[in-house]
Parts: structure tokens; C-alpha cells; sequence
């Protein structure tokens, strides 16, 4: 059986990275950038103005100071949006705006703040600014031809003012999955549905669904094939007619009414591994579908207790959507310490997932690990606030042990 | 002038949490919850099996173990989602899926890897099961009545599951913001217009926008008003009959022609401050105005160079839509410290923010400020990857300054 380190290791190989798309700039954000882009034009596009105040030739004013006022005389205003019409002579200043352009034999800015403007026409300067002082030059910031971001990059909101500001409408990013859920088993009925006697209802449609909008995966809930093998068959190619990453739930234990490996099978999809040495979450199973385009479709087989499909969903499913969005993946990261307050027995062949309660603060947090766990018990798990991993190779959580752990959010 | 912690603490008090509205359970993910639940049913709904395996009485196979099988009439199959038709009598197992409801005289669950089935209608038991072993009893989770959320919670997926599987389909939960984007501005152009000599293209728009994005926040971008107070005017009144907050960015400042402020007083919105002690970003404008349910709206001036904006945006924007949305606000947060490589110096009576390049690792990271900044450097601010915090009262960073600060994602 693989280990969990195994298990993800072969999921990264084989799911793939997603083919591009052309997506408008405002929806960009948090995809990642599949072409290098280059700047277009210079930023600023011209000299302009860092400040509102008065445009002059630094050699007037040369002699200017809070106590040696220099008078000039106003020439014109210049406004952001608008083009100086006059070229500034000895002697004179024009008033600018912020963003405005610097009038032609301008090289300094005055800030406002130290003139003043008794009469009409007339504006007295009170200190001497350095050539170039309060002028952003043409290019400061970005030349023609220079780099913008690179193929790779995890478009940021910065990006997108940086890529408005040189025009760029459409961007070039990594497709995001279209994932497919559906949920076998049948004792499950749906939410609308009254529960019988020997139902439950499905937990996972509506949790994974919510795991994936959190992820900002878009997905649909294609709802309960029942134990039926026809009807699963015919959900699976309904949802491979759309998807790219198919999420099973329940049936791939080892019980007699557990067909859903066989029915992936038939359907297609090969086997990467079944079972994974973890607790909860044994029976994942992870298989691909070659798909017509010479592409991979990725399938998912999640145990069909909630707390097991939740987990594994995290620590695998997670993962295997970074990889096809481009990301790097980073998740689940267990980058927490914590010593444990109590006690708790686990199977030394797996690696354990504890529902646990954090508490203290930082570099000093205590585990109080909740009994009893279960891979049914939701209300267990939603009164966790950190996930704990035992690891492979103890049989026993003592009070005083460390463990590695992450927030449940 | 207001210090940047002054100015939080206006917005928190100020900004009111919004009204509840009722969504389908799948949409509640990330929402905080406006109402508490109490548990419908009992969790398991009925006492049932943790294993595929067989139901017996365990007085039966009390003597079990390896080297001493014993032999019980195999009476029937109970499957998940059935419910078992006969009751169990002594020398007697029924053959039970995980799930499945545990038979009427049964009291333990022997796992089917401890069992062997050579003849038809008999099983073999090689292990004698504690009383009520792989039986998970009604209600061990999960009571009637027992608390399951709390108003004010933030609902995460484990949640959804756990209400899903208690029959909820619709919560109450706190309403999102919808925002208004516009930017002011005559040197403004679209990113879908040509960009004149004197112009430059509105990055505000589609980056606060994408900001809005990843923060889930819905906004919608009106785009431009220029510097025409009478167009600034109605675009703001069309902005208040649908937005709970709106952001105008540009015009806040002290320019001739910056009306931002006089037409939002004039269209009733009233100034709760103006200016924060900060650097870029220090002529930010929040404001109110009551709305006609006896409500209130929110109001930013942000400053129009983009990195100001933005700046603006974390520090101060995205407090106040969490605090609407019923979190309590938690960004942005500089919870790491750095350590300056270089020298910068910086206004003595404002916070600056400084955009950096952050390398090293865990509690040793080394800061690296970028030279030069400034308030319109987009390009500048793509190349940090971390933002730095120098305080109010130094006026320069040293080299082996520590900084607090936090990534730029």
C-alpha cells in the first residue's frame, strides 16, 4: 500500500497541466499566465508631474527660499488628460496637476505648497527645487520591450493594474478543470428528498462542492448514482462528456455492492493506485481516462464516509487541481507544531488524521485530539479547529508528543 | 492627521454589519451565519455497521479466535440504504454492509477479513468481538436539539456536511457587500480605447476589481467620470441605488481639480475622515450616507495612482467588507518580520509601506527595498514580492532594520 507521500507523488506525475485559454483581463486573477508578455509602450508614457504645483526652469529659481521669494509669471495651466499649449520662457512657470505633462523647457515641479499667489498672473516661489524634482520621467518605471511577467506567474491584482495600465485585454492562462461530483451509494438521498428508515442523506455532493468554490474550481454535483452499476456507467459518461476531473464517492471499498472500481474500469479509466496506507481514507483509488483529444481525463474514487472523502479530498484531490491549473502545489502544508494534550491509539501502518482542538499561540500550541474520531462523524469533525498527522511507524499519540498540523477552516 | 491605526479604527466603528439573507445551503460556503441551528435528528439516524463484515450476537462467538472458528447459520444480507427483514436468533449471522442498519438481536459486527464463507448459508467467525464492536449507535455523533452552528460562525465545508446530512437546505447568512468601482480622471482611457498623447490607460478599475475577485466580494466597474463634477454626480447616484460601498478612486487630493470629495458631500455622503498618516496612500476619504431604509453606504476616495489605490484597497477597504460581511477583519496582517539590506528613507510623520523583495526563510528573512518607489509604479510593485511596514517617528530604514511585513500575493 502506498505511503500518503507515495500516493501524492503519483498523483503530480501523472495529472497534467492544463491546456491554455484566452481569458479577459479582469478575470485573470489568481490564473496562471501560459505566454510571456512584453511591454508595449513606456510608464509612464511621458514626463509628468508627481505633484500639483508649478512647472519652472530650475535655473530661475535657483536662488529661492523661504526668505527669497522669486516671483514668475503664470503662463497657462496644465491639467492631467490634457497637453501643455505653451513652451515655458526665463521667467515663467505654468501651473500643473498631478499626471499632467511637463511643459517643453520645464525641468522642475514646485509642490504648491511652497508658492503662493497674491495677484493675478503672478506666482512667488519659496524654494529652490533640484532639476528634475517632481517629475516622473518617461519610462521610469517600465521601458518598451522589457519583461512584464513571465509564463508561470500566478496573475496577481498588481499584474492586472500593471497589464491595464500597458493594454493588454486578453491574457493567456492555463484552462481551469471543470470537475464532475457524483456520489454512489444506496442509502443516500438528496437534500429535497424525505429521509426513509435505513437512509442517510449525502453530506458529500454539497461539502466537496463547497470545498471546490472555496477553490474557485468550477464544478457539478451530478447527485446519487445509487449502487446500481448500469446507472453509474451512464452518469460516468454523461460526466465525462464535460469533465476533466470525475469525483466519486463511495464504493470503492472492498464490500460486495462496492462496483465502483469495476465500473470505472469498464468505463475506461486505468488504475494509478488503490489504497493508500491512511486513516481515515484507505480505499482512494486515483485512475486516468485518455480522452479523444489525446488528453488525460483524472478520476478520483473517495471512500464514502464523509470525514474520509473531506480528508482525502484535501490532502489529494487538492493537490491534483494545482497541478492542472499550472500552480506549484502547496497544499495541504502541515507547516504547524503542536504538542498533544491526551492520548490516542492509531493503526502503525497508516498514517492518522487527527480532528483535534488547538489551543495557546504561537510556537506553543496544544493538541487536545477529540474522542472518539470516526470517518462518519461530522459533528466530531466540525467541532475540530486543526487537523493533526500521526505518522507511520507509532501506534500511539502520548500527552507530550509533537505533531505536525494545519488550521480546518 | 489620523495614524493608519486611528484610521482602522474609524472604518471598524463606522462600517455596520449587513443584514441577513437566505441562501441554498451549497452557496453558504465562506458566509457567516446569522442564525444558530440545532440538530433535526440524530446522527447516525439508526445504530449501524462500520464494516462490511457480519452482524452476530456476540454471546455466540464468545470463544472465537483463530485456531477456534466457530460456525453461524448465515440468515440474510443487509445492505446500505435496506433495512434488515429479519431479527437475529441465537447461531444465527447476517451478512452487513458498512452503513448498513444493524439487525434487530445483533450486537457486534465481526469485520469480513475475520471470517470465511466455504459453504453456502454458514460462515466461519475467527475473532470474538467486544460487545457493540464496528457498531456506530444512533446518535453517537450527533443529538437532537445539540447545537450544531452558532450564529456568527463562518461556515466551512465540513460544515455544509454536517448540515446537509441534518436536512438543511437553506441558512441564514449575512449579505455580501455589492460594490461600486468608478475612477475620475480626464487622462483617463479604458483599456478598450485608443491611449492619446497625454493619457494613460485606468489600471484602478480592473485591479480593484480583481481584488473584489479574489476576496468574492461582488463589484461592478462603472469606469471612468472624468473630471466633470456633474457626470461624477449622476454616475454616483446610479452607483447608491444598487452598491453598498462604493470606491472612487482619484480627485481626493488638494488640486484644482479634484471635486471627488465636494460631489460626494453634495450627493449626501458625509466625511467621517480625510487624510491617514501614511505613505502612498495619505489622502484617503471614508465617508458615509444613510440610505433610505435608515442603513448606511459606504464611501472611499482612494487616491488615483494606482500603487496608492491599491495600497489603500488591503489596508483599508478590505477590513471594512469583511466587518460588512460579518467576519471579524484579520487583514491585512504583517505577521512576519524581516530584516533591511538597504537604506531608505522616508517622512518621519507617516507609516510607509514599502515594496520588497523578501528572501531567505523562516524567521530569517532578509528585505530587500525596491529603488526607487512610487505612488504610480506598477511596474515597481510587480517585482516585490513582499510589503514592509516603517513605522511613524523614524525617518529613514536603516540596513538591519527589522520590518514587519507580509507577502504580496
Amino acid at each position: 500500500m502506498l505511503t500518503p507521500e507515495e500516493a501524492l507523488q503519483q498523483i503530480l506525475t501523472h495529472t497534467p497541466i492544463l491546456l491554455p485559454e484566452t481569458v479577459p483581463l479582469e478575470q485573470a486573477e489568481g490564473r496562471v499566465l501560459a505566454e510571456e508578455l512584453f511591454a508595449q509602450s513606456e510608464l509612464p508614457p511621458f514626463d509628468n508631474s508627481a505633484m500639483d504645483g508649478f512647472a519652472v526652469r530650475s535655473a530661475d529659481v535657483a536662488d529661492a527660499g523661504p526668505d527669497r521669494p522669486v516671483k514668475l509669471k503664470m503662463l497657462d495651466v496644465v491639467r492631467a488628460g490634457s497637453l501643455p499649449r505653451l513652451a515655458l520662457q526665463p521667467g515663467q512657470a505654468i501651473k500643473i496637476m498631478t499626471g499632467a505633462p511637463i511643459p517643453k523647457g520645464a525641468d522642475a515641479v514646485v509642490m504648491k505648497e511652497f508658492t503662493s499667489s497674491t495677484e493675478d498672473d503672478w506666482i512667488t516661489i519659496f524654494r529652490a527645487p533640484k532639476k528634475n524634482e517632481n517629475i516622473r520621467p518617461k519610462g521610469e518605471d517600465i521601458r518598451v520591450g522589457q519583461s512584464l511577467a513571465l509564463s508561470g506567474l500566478r496573475v496577481r491584482p498588481y499584474d492586472v493594474a500593471l497589464l491595464a495600465a500597458q493594454g493588454f485585454k486578453m491574457l493567456s492562462v492555463v484552462r481551469k478543470p471543470k470537475v464532475a461530483v457524483l456520489a454512489t451509494g444506496d442509502e443516500l438521498v438528496s437534500l429535497t428528498e424525505p429521509l426513509a428508515p435505513g437512509k442517510i442523506r449525502n453530506s458529500n455532493g454539497p461539502a466537496i462542492a463547497a470545498f471546490l468554490s472555496r477553490w474557485k474550481v468550477p464544478c457539478r454535483d451530478l447527485g446519487i448514482a445509487g449502487d446500481d452499476p448500469a446507472r453509474l456507467e451512464e452518469m460516468l459518461r454523461d460526466a465525462f462528456a464535460f469533465a476533466d476531473v470525475l469525483l466519486v464517492s463511495g464504493g470503492v471499498s472492498v464490500g460486495d455492492f462496492d462496483y465502483t472500481k469495476a465500473v470505472l474500469e469498464k468505463s475506461g479509466v486505468r488504475e494509478i493506485f488503490w489504497k493508500a496506507a491512511i486513516k481515515p481514507g484507505k480505499p482512494i483509488f486515483y485512475g486516468l481516462k485518455a480522452d479523444e483529444g489525446g488528453g488525460k481525463k483524472i478520476v478520483f474514487g473517495l471512500p464514502g464516509n464523509p470525514v474520509s472523502a473531506l480528508v482525502c479530498l484535501e490532502e489529494f484531490v487538492r493537490p491534483a487541481l494545482e497541478k492542472l491549473q499550472g500552480f506549484t502545489p502547496k497544499h495541504p502544508s502541515y507547516h504547524l507544531q503542536g504538542k498533544a494534550v491526551n492520548a490516542y491509539p492509531k493503526p502503525k501502518d497508516r498514517q492518522q488524521y487527527l480532528f483535534c482542538n488547538a489551543r495557546g499561540s504561537e510556537n506553543d500550541w496544544e493538541l487536545e485530539i477529540i474522542r472518539p474520531q470516526g470517518s462518519a462523524m461530522l459533528g466530531m469533525a466540525c467541532q475540530a479547529n486543526a487537523l493533526a498527522v500521526a505518522r507511520i511507524g507509532i501506534d500511539q499519540v502520548c500527552p507530550g508528543d509533537r505533531l505536525p498540523f494545519r488550521w480546518i477552516k
